[in-house]
């Protein structure tokens, strides 16, 4: 409560007065030219490189009162700052500055009988509200993204990031001011209070998105409390299917890789499912087993080596971001369409088979944002698939899906150009 | 409580029943093919060319309970069907029938320098759920364009059409079981109790959107309540703006038919701005008083003529839906985007001008769904834009924008075709 003491006004009023303040500079923002936009970012990343004794100073703070308060070493990691990270973080703002601008793209033109002409183009959406924890990285991605897009944002950083996030952000702001861009287009939160993201979440018409970027706790936080729009994932439960005529060197390739490349990602395999006419399941099962890979199996997975463990129930809708998989023996390509239908969380699925028929009812029949043949799931990612960058991957229906990067940050309008038609 | 009671069940545990036997019967009718749905489609049609009888017997039920209840003129209008409506209705899900199925197109593909193949498919979004009051022709009207794009859909009207929309759904679903649609594709809520509104907006997971159709308050409701997305436009406050630059005659013609073409429509001008020197500023006020247009102005248009009553504060931000308008004059372009940008609803806002670079800054500069040179704001329709039907405007800013009809009802997946690629 100090910190609302302090600033004297609720956390109601307070968000009412920064969204509005973001709600007038994204109007100023929205009328820059392309070349504008991107001046003022590579600015911003120059003012990051400059700034990158002062940002590690503030992060030494920030590791220091995580360290003292027993922080674990993995959200440690993720606050953690070097020379190499600071680098990384320039680079990523001077790369989105050198996106092309998605703001005025034409979707589709028509004429009509009575010769009115009509445009769809993108627009941006307005005021984004990013809501994340403890990685510092986050306020540079996440700022450069949405005002390369025209948008406005408002950042709402972990308290164990404080330091780091304003040091992060004063040095951005420099860069973007000097080229035009007003302040208060992309702001940080100025308190830590936590009514404040409440407010956040229910400022439906001053906020018009919201981007949760953290763990599954504050996802469902934020889907469950709020009333603006939130675009989100919640799991990535992605599964593998070795269909009968998948290639044995193949198929254990790409098991390896999508289990094992980075086991914390939310593109990383978390069931294996194979049909029992696979040739080589032992093969695929070994080579886990050995990497040191821990398998939850059904009866006859466990048939194929004594290592694997048993499953219970809870197991096919786990999503472990571990060395641990559940692995499942079943018959057919319908068996492995029902039980993804089933227990997929809809982020990634992937069949490997030579079968082409095959290979397009899986694509057809499965209902995720992202559906693969003969490749890894660990390529579900926005810079994989070209998009330069990605806010997120989105597991909801409407809107956008799979990863989201500048097209999933605007919107669009119709322009309707006549010649004094009027309707009969 | 006599309906819950009778069936014995949770509002929450009837919404999941019949929403889990939504969603098996939409993954039938994904699988089927374009010529199937629009063959289902048009036997829906004849069926309720067949079954007129019936639902005009059952519409008189309602009329009578309705007028015995003393429901509003307005809202009897909506309820009344006749054999013209009848044929209406019956024709819209024809046309419906003969629209383009969108589901399958692609959006876009990329080939990426590892050889992975994207590309982005229209998917029907999944269960949505229609939410309704009085008018009976929306049971066809959504069921036909939830279906015509792959959707299975939840029915809940008004309780004062109750027996209209059962015949009508009776008749559509023998038409449409007939050719292959599962039943449980198009279903009707079977109770009126209200309680099951209020699951139908929680049931996130369950159901993937809800659409509105009718009042204010109705859509209000819907807003604050629901979990589930929302698709949904509240008012219509659009604006038609004289340049100096406007023909004169032109100007008129646009006017007169923004206002009074229709004046209940959501795209009917509710705010005349004229530009301090629009030269016919006499004439259009004239022509509207003299129509029987009440005019509400400030003191500059009160100065055009002395019928113009004032204006209160108020009523820059009324939907009057009825003769009515309120009437303001501007100091220039800048002066109508500030007055627009202040109490547009983002509607439809319009402006009337011979200058092609004016236009072209109000076609960039106001946010709006749509936004329109030299034409009525009574084109703000999915019909006149050719989509061929709509299922409501949109106001919000993301998923889809302005006229909705079978692109907005459907969502993208990615599809991924490799050979074997693993991610470094």
């Amino acid at each position: 409560m100090t910190a609302r003491t302090k600033i004297e006004e609720s956390p109601e009023a307070l968000v009412e007065r920064i969204a509005l303040a973001g709600r007038a500079a994204q109007r100023v923002l929205a009328l820059m030219s392309d070349a504008q936009k991107a001046e003022a970012l590579r600015a911003a990343a120059e003012a990051l490189r400059q700034d990158e004794p002062a940002i590690l100073a503030a992060n030494a703070r920030d590791v220091a009162t995580a360290e003292a308060n027993g922080l674990s070493a993995a959200m440690l990691d993720r606050l953690r700052l070097d020379p190499a990270r600071m680098a990384g973080i320039a680079d990523a703002v001077a790369q989105v500055a050198a996106l092309p601008d998605p703001v005025g793209q034409v979707i589709d033109t028509a004429e009509r009988p009575n010769g009115l002409r009509l445009s769809r183009v993108r627009v941006p959406i307005g005021l984004i509200g990013i809501i994340y924890e403890s990685r510092p990285n986050v306020t540079a991605d996440a700022a450069a993204l949405c005002l390369r897009s025209g948008n406005a944002v408002l950042l709402r950083g972990g308290s164990e990031a404080v330091h780091s996030n304003r040091a992060i952000h004063a040095a951005m702001v420099r860069g973007l001011v000097a080229h035009g861009v007003p302040a208060e287009a992309a702001q940080l939160v100025p308190t830590q209070d936590r009514a404040v993201v409440g407010a956040m979440l229910t400022a439906a018409g001053l906020i018009d998105m919201i981007v949760p970027r953290g763990g599954k706790s504050l996802v469902a936080r934020v889907q469950a409390d709020a009333r603006v729009p939130v675009l989100a994932h919640l799991d990535g439960i992605c599964h593998t299917y070795l269909h009968s005529a998948a290639d044995p060197a193949m198929a254990r390739a790409i098991v390896r890789n999508a289990k094992l490349r980075r086991t914390g990602v939310c593109g990383a395999m978390e069931t294996l499912l194979i049909d029992t006419n696979f040739p080589a399941a032992t093969a695929v099962v070994g080579d886990l087993l050995d990497a040191g890979c821990e398998l939850r199996g059904d009866a006859r997975a466990r048939a194929l080596d004594p290592r694997v463990l048993p499953a219970s129930a809870n197991d096919w809708d786990c999503e472990y971001l571990d060395a641990i998989l559940s692995v499942a023996v079943v018959d057919g390509l319908d068996a492995a369409l029902d039980h993804i239908a089933r227990h997929s969380s809809h982020h990634t699925d992937a069949i490997v088979t030579g079968d082409a028929e095959v290979a397009d009812r899986f694509l057809n029949e499965v209902d995720s944002a992202i559906v693969m043949v003969n490749a890894s799931s660990q390529f579900a990612d926005g810079g994989e698939f070209g998009l330069g960058a990605e806010i997120g991957i989105a597991t909801g229906r409407l809107h956008a899906r799979g990863p989201v990067a500048l097209e999933g940050l605007t919107t669009y309008k119709w322009l309707v150009r006549g010649t004094g038609q009027v309707r009969p």
